[in-house]
């Protein structure tokens, strides 16, 4: 059976109470009861368990795996940090090994963890066409397609009957997820594609050809990975065939493989509009997320800048009338969280497409005509809480216009600041949280003391 | 071949100048170039292109659609909006017709979207045991395993040897994805799985009982699908079986439907971490989007207050030393971003499962932590600029003081927030960034305007 739906049963994966068990055993690895524990394991339950161990328990972990077969898995599901630490206990001829056995796509994941100076050395060890195969991989990029795929799927040929083809396909190592066979030409161009199901139901001295499908969903070689989950998720797909340039077979997708290219971008989003960087996780040591931390919070410190410059000039009005003081954070706060409402949606939205049948003028002006009306309903109901609160029209009359002003401001930015970034093939979400908090900041603060300012004589209590 | 994975060639997938084409050709849906075009549109593209139409065009396409077969799946796959002005326009027998094409989880799913008053009408048109099938998936709601799995999985028996089942999966409906062959005993407990590689390849008189795999990862129906979804990703599945309380096979979840999930999840921590509505995007109507944000801007409004009301109380202080005002937008400014940071790294954690492994009085310490370390770093920074602008050392510690103060506030609410909504059983990110934002609000003018108040005397210039 597919080797990764082999695990323990629900009942058996170690949770909870089993968890100071299972750790106690894994830390004297050279013993029976723990050996026959990690055979058991399932390398995405030993990876969980790996950062918990000191370097030298996890060193002699380590021997007792990579004997067992499988060291190389669970390699390749250890977070970033453990997996550089790991890799630093092992030697190349290690390292390559494990690399052997692993599918071409999570090898080549594996080599580009590796410090530049190693993998050469590692790809030396390897057989010359598998090391060429990575060496493909990596080119491609992480981010596309290329780097995705599996470039190592059987090929079938067009004119070979339904019954050699059940003849191969029995043939092929086992373990393989084999459901659909990719139908080429004899330049590997790519035909079709039969599911194993229309294969074991059609004629047995049919050839190929007359039972493949042709319409087939594919995606070129350069296809960002965004765009190859956005297909996935569009048309339901379980595997995706990758084409170059020319249309012949380069490689397949499988949808487990997209599932984690949606957890990490869904994650990227998040982080990013957050200020956070994405390495970051719960189990990031306290100083490590000081130092991934501090940078965002500069820039913020320095920005923030901008807004106390413009309360800075308005010091004098502030000292004749102290509760407009009082006021400001409410007008920085609705400002910030409206702000934060339309980039979300924006973000969102360009995340999973949403943008592409629209035009970005028309979302603008949308996005701000929500702040607008959104404001001047807030304006209101804030004007009338100043009214009964302070008993001044004119300070109703300041909030409810700058409150206006504010929202309007953040409708615009919310929606503007990702369009651009994009614009210039930046991350939408990248640092765009900053833009548009200062941006309503000093907006919000300059409508609220600057016409405060204006109606000085008539603000007198 | 499977259904899902007949689509247009990318080339043939209308996108950019063909949309206005599409478009035209839609709108006039009874011509007959317009036929050809509509059976070959795939349904995630039709449902793209519905929401632009008006609803006389849109009446007219639907016509077309149930005609050509293809208007169940466009009906599922239609954003909410869209599918409930489509279902107003659809009389109880042709949306019974609708249902009865589309698999029963899907067809669930599109009853569950008729008002109460219509789903009875339209379950005593469907065949008695198709309806009871959709009412039980109904029952287990639309976020468990229950819900999200298809009941309709064919059931292989222990005893039967390989050649009869190669017979059976044949003469099974085309169109099915069948991968795997759940293998049960009399009773429909399941035993293990066979994937169709291993049937072909496994000699024709055994029965299955001698080649399935025992060792099968399941869930239970009542599993939640954020559950759902980490199993999925943990041992990269393509289906996954679920079982009832006595361990009967009761169904099976495809990748592709965990996708949508993940994606969803994702969406949901982000809006709400935003404090917006999942219903919107950016098809969303304006002034739709302005009633569903405006409850939470309220929200927002009232929690503003209270900081409000901190600042009031510090009024002389303020009028005394102007400066302060000044700094204060910095203050708010550093917490929130702060405790957005540690708020995400929370949400998210949770989301993924990471906080399985964790004490949450030790991730509750390390945030805190975090916060006061980058808060006296930010602080001191914070303090040369003060001193540089404006001369005065108890200012400068002042401020300093109340920033260490603010980024741990922002790091322990940060953290504790999410938590303890957890702990109440409520989404950890819903509503909790309005109580971080008031926390580190309220906690950085407290710790700065009060500081500076009882150093008054000192601070003058």
């Amino acid at each position: 059976m597919p080797e990764s739906l082999v695990a323990a049963r629900p009942g058996a994966v170690p949770h909870g109470q089993r968890r100071r068990l299972v750790l106690r055993l894994l830390r004297r690895p050279n013993e029976r009861p723990a050996r026959r524990l990690i055979a058991r394991l399932h390398p995405a339950d030993l990876a969980e368990y790996a950062p918990l161990l000191t370097p030298s328990e996890l060193a002699r972990l380590w021997e007792v795996l990579l004997e067992l077969r499988q060291g190389a898995r669970t390699l390749r599901e250890l977070d970033g940090d453990t997996q550089r630490r790991v890799l630093e206990l092992l030697s190349d001829e290690q390292i390559a090994n494990a690399v052997r056995r692993l599918a071409a796509h999570d090898a080549a994941d594996l080599v580009e963890a590796l410090p530049e100076e190693r993998r050469a050395a590692v790809l030396v060890l390897l057989e010359p066409g598998f090391a060429t195969q990575l060496r493909n991989l990596m080119r491609y990029g992480p981010g596309t397609a290329g780097g995705l795929m599996d470039p190592d799927v059987p090929r079938f040929f067009a004119e070979e009957t339904v019954a050699r083809t059940l003849d191969r396909v029995r043939d092929l190592a086992e373990g393989r997820r084999l459901f659909y066979l990719y139908v080429v030409d004899e330049r590997e161009h790519l035909l079709g594609i039969v599911s194993l199901w229309q294969l074991v139901s059609a004629p047995a001295e049919r050839p190929l050809r007359e039972v493949l499908s042709g319409d087939v969903v594919t995606v070129r070689v350069e296809t960002p990975e965004s765009e190859v989950a956005r297909v996935f998720s569009r048309y339901d797909l379980l595997m995706l065939p990758v084409v170059d340039e020319d249309g012949r077979l380069a490689g397949a997708i499988t949808v487990d493989d997209v599932l984690d290219v949606v957890e990490e971008r869904a994650t990227e989003d998040l982080y990013r509009l957050a200020n956070l960087d994405v390495q970051e996780g719960l189990a990031t040591k306290p100083m490590r997320s000081v130092r991934l931390r501090l940078p965002w919070l500069l820039i913020n410190l320095g920005t923030a800048f901008l807004a106390a410059g413009v309360v800075s000039y308005f010091q004098e009005t502030i000292a004749k009338y102290v509760v407009l003081a009082v006021f400001m954070p409410i007008v920085a706060g609705m400002g910030g969280n409206a702000g934060a409402q339309t980039l979300t949606v924006l973000v969102r939205g360009l995340a999973l497409g949403e943008m592409d049948l629209r035009r970005p003028g028309a979302v603008l002006g949308g996005q701000t005509l929500i702040g607008l009306v959104n404001g001047v309903a807030t304006g209101l109901l804030l004007a009338l809480v100043a009214l009964a609160w302070e008993r001044s029209w004119v300070l109703a009359g300041v909030l409810a216009f700058a409150e206006s002003v504010n929202l309007t401001v953040a409708g615009f930015a919310g929606a503007a600041v990702p369009l651009a970034l994009r614009r210039f093939g930046l991350d939408p979400a990248l640092g765009s949280s900053i833009f548009v908090t200062t941006a309503t900041d000093v907006g919000g603060f300059l409508a609220f003391l600057g016409t405060a300012s204006l109606l000085l004589g008539s603000l007198q209590p």
